[in-house]
């Protein structure tokens, strides 16, 4: 989202808008409590999650406003009454939003936001709110899997081209850097963001140039300090013979080749064979970066096999968190009109009131489980999550910069116990309810 | 993309533009076709595909410009030349298009595209083009095999909330459009293209109005001649008798109930005993909807099963394509300054040289095979699928009505044989080489 333009509410269902006029005609303008928080269930494989994407959710909340085409196209529908439809340009976001801060492990069933708000506000932003925090949390969960899998070596974004539109590969960009990524090869994500901007050279280059040789020695012409060769256009190691022969004439003039790239094909013996023949040649500095559809199970599978791979390019899977390419987020009434209420119906339990996530942690930072409770108890020993972030429609803390969000993932990441951090059958983090919320249920 | 706006280069992969550099400092600066394809494997379980996303495509290449504030991020990056910097602003795509016409029914390992310009442009674009197509012809495909499955029954495209980003939401809600859905409940999408919106009420409603009959009621009032309610907040029968005394109601004062939803839960027995229910109090012309996690393999379970469901909401598993959220789609050179080329490291073929598809059909359409042949070849009595949609990077075709592409797509599906639409285990549809193609391999 373009910070300085408005936001239409009309990214939207129609059935929050057909629900905003009904309050209306029936005078219910008191105050809802939604609670957004992933489902679990038991197909969700993931110990943990990193709540992500509040910062585009908040300037969204803030940017709302019914354009004048937008209420026009609303009255060529013939489905509200004309003063409906004026009263919406006056509408403003005005309500208080308490959310755990971006970058905080999280889990399933527990909320990582409250909205408060005259029932046909609070209703709006429901889509835009899951559309948002849903995909963002996604991303950065996958891409911290990816980090926890490759255990210290670097990682780099490769997904824009199979992210699902274009804002996708913005938002995936921002995840995985939050995430702990070293940086993408999305340059417009660079640009916006700030993040570091990395890429070498494609199998189009190699071909058009002609050959291995050639497509090395021109592109060392052009980056001679920044050179990553990619050797599998045609046979691998035929590949890393031509990319040796080349770095040792850049050593010549003083350049040294950073690495070469390996796209396609088994990874183990091949990165193993690749790094005899660059160490036979001296060049035990040259890297070796894989880029064939990695994620945190391939990776995992990578290392463990032994491969001798310095760095990844994690593209695709990550894009679209291919194992899980949607989280079961949801936004429900928790309180209205000074009543707790919830859904009843029978699978799918959620809890009335609002909230508070307590978290309990032992001397060392390390976190020993969750309590929720209600919003306005106090639980000796624990740390509240939720924060209030948003009052009357108005932010009332500046965003982080990323490299905060990088930093508080970083730490909080360490202060989870490995049991959780399974690529599968993880253990289950404790969270249980206080008594004040279990007897309001 | 909003169509008055430029669009920024900036949105492709970092190594497109480090290799435009070194094209240029080698001097090669010389004509490349790419062929844009959908690589087929053993995973890939899709019989056919619907070609789409050709309009933004096109759009997006017809408007691209580097901004100021593009050049100045790159000089930032302390990798290129100023002068190279500097050319930029001049950057136009000045290249050819063809492509098949967006609605093209097709299939994996054939050109949906091919792009010659000179090299630096036409691999600029390339993360563009493989992002826009392949979401959408993705999504496209997703929601015609939903459209099988529903054998006939109408279907709304309900996913804007777990779509992955906003940019997605809308092209789901449009790829979903041509594919056949009858709507949206996405509004900015009815806005922007012109689809039919829907929706009804949700769960919130029925709780804040504090009951089944009191939500109907209510919203009865507001919508008196367009209402859906939902019936599973609490227990789902009592929800349909107690939609059942205010449809009565209703009916009083001349107005039909339109329809009941279910959005959890158990669905073939369910949807039996509300049938009845509804069937009993003589509201046979009530319809049930049906809208809890939905898509191809749901509906046809669903169906198969026997339930009694009149339409679908159909939301996350399209929204995403769950089952298969990215298409393995390449943009492979083919073809630069006048020699055929292309890759030949294993297990990944690629075809050398500009290309044609042939569709060989009988007489009375019925698709029968295609043939990938040389761009200039004529084969008798098949219709060649690609098309030049751009010259000299000018659209020389308006892009068609949306009700076109449905009609379109409408068409190209009956007259695909039903071996080929299978929601597994898919026959694969016979494409073959000419002899002129396979001659340049």
């Amino acid at each position: 989202m373009n910070r300085d333009e408005t936001f239409s509410p009309l990214f939207t269902d129609l059935y929050e808008l057909t629900m905003m006029l009904a309050y209306g005609e029936n005078h219910l303008a008191a105050k809802a409590t939604f609670s957004l928080y992933i489902r679990g269930s038991e197909w969700l494989n993931r110990g943990f999650f990193v709540a992500a994407g509040l910062e585009d959710a908040l300037y969204g909340l803030e940017r709302m406003r019914f354009s004048p085409t937008d209420m026009d196209y609303l009255q060529s529908l013939n489905l509200f009454p004309e003063e409906f439809i004026r009263s919406l340009s006056e509408f403003r976001f005005t309500g208080d939003v308490w959310a755990m801060p971006e970058g905080t492990i999280c889990f399933a069933d527990e909320p990582l936001m409250e909205v408060t708000a005259p029932i046909a506000e609070a209703q709006l932003v429901e889509t835009f709110l899951i559309n948002t925090l849903g995909f963002q949390t996604n991303i950065a969960t996958k891409a911290l899997r990816c980090m926890h899998a490759a255990k210290g070596r670097p990682l780099v974004d490769f997904s824009l081209r199979r992210a699902q539109g274009l804002d996708a590969g913005m938002q995936v960009a921002r995840s995985a850097y939050i995430a702990g990524f070293t940086g993408t090869s999305n340059v417009l994500a660079g640009k916006k963001y700030g993040i570091p901007v990395s890429g070498t050279m494609a199998h189009s280059f190699v071909l058009a140039l002609g050959g291995d040789v050639e497509a090395f020695q021109a592109y060392a012409r052009s980056f001679p300090g920044n050179c990553i060769f990619l050797i599998d256009t045609h046979d691998v190691f035929e590949g890393a013979r031509s990319a040796v022969n080349v770095a040792l004439n850049m050593a010549k003039e003083g350049h040294l080749l950073k690495g070469v790239r390996i796209d396609s094909g088994e990874m183990v013996e091949t990165s193993k064979m690749i790094r005899g023949i660059l160490d036979e040649a001296g060049l035990g500095q040259v890297q070796i970066i894989a880029t064939s559809g990695f994620d945190e199970f391939e990776i995992d599978k990578a290392l463990s096999g032994g491969a001798a791979i310095d760095a990844f390019g994690v593209g695709t899977k990550l894009g679209v968190s291919a194992d899980t390419p949607y989280l079961d987020m949801v936004y429900k009434l928790a309180r209205f009109d000074d009543r707790d209420v919830r859904k009843t119906s029978p699978g799918k339990i959620t809890l009335a009131g609002e909230k508070q996530v307590f978290r309990k942690t032992d001397r060392t930072g390390r976190y020993v489980a969750d309590i929720l409770g209600t919003r306005n108890e106090t639980i000796d020993e624990t740390e509240p999550l939720l924060i209030k972030v948003m009052e009357n429609g108005l932010l009332i803390l500046a965003p982080p910069a990323l490299q905060e969000l990088r930093e508080r993932i970083r730490t909080g990441f360490s202060n989870l116990d490995d049991g959780y951090k399974h690529l599968d059958h993880s253990d289950k983090y404790p969270i249980r309810l206080s008594r004040r919320l279990s007897e309001i249920q």
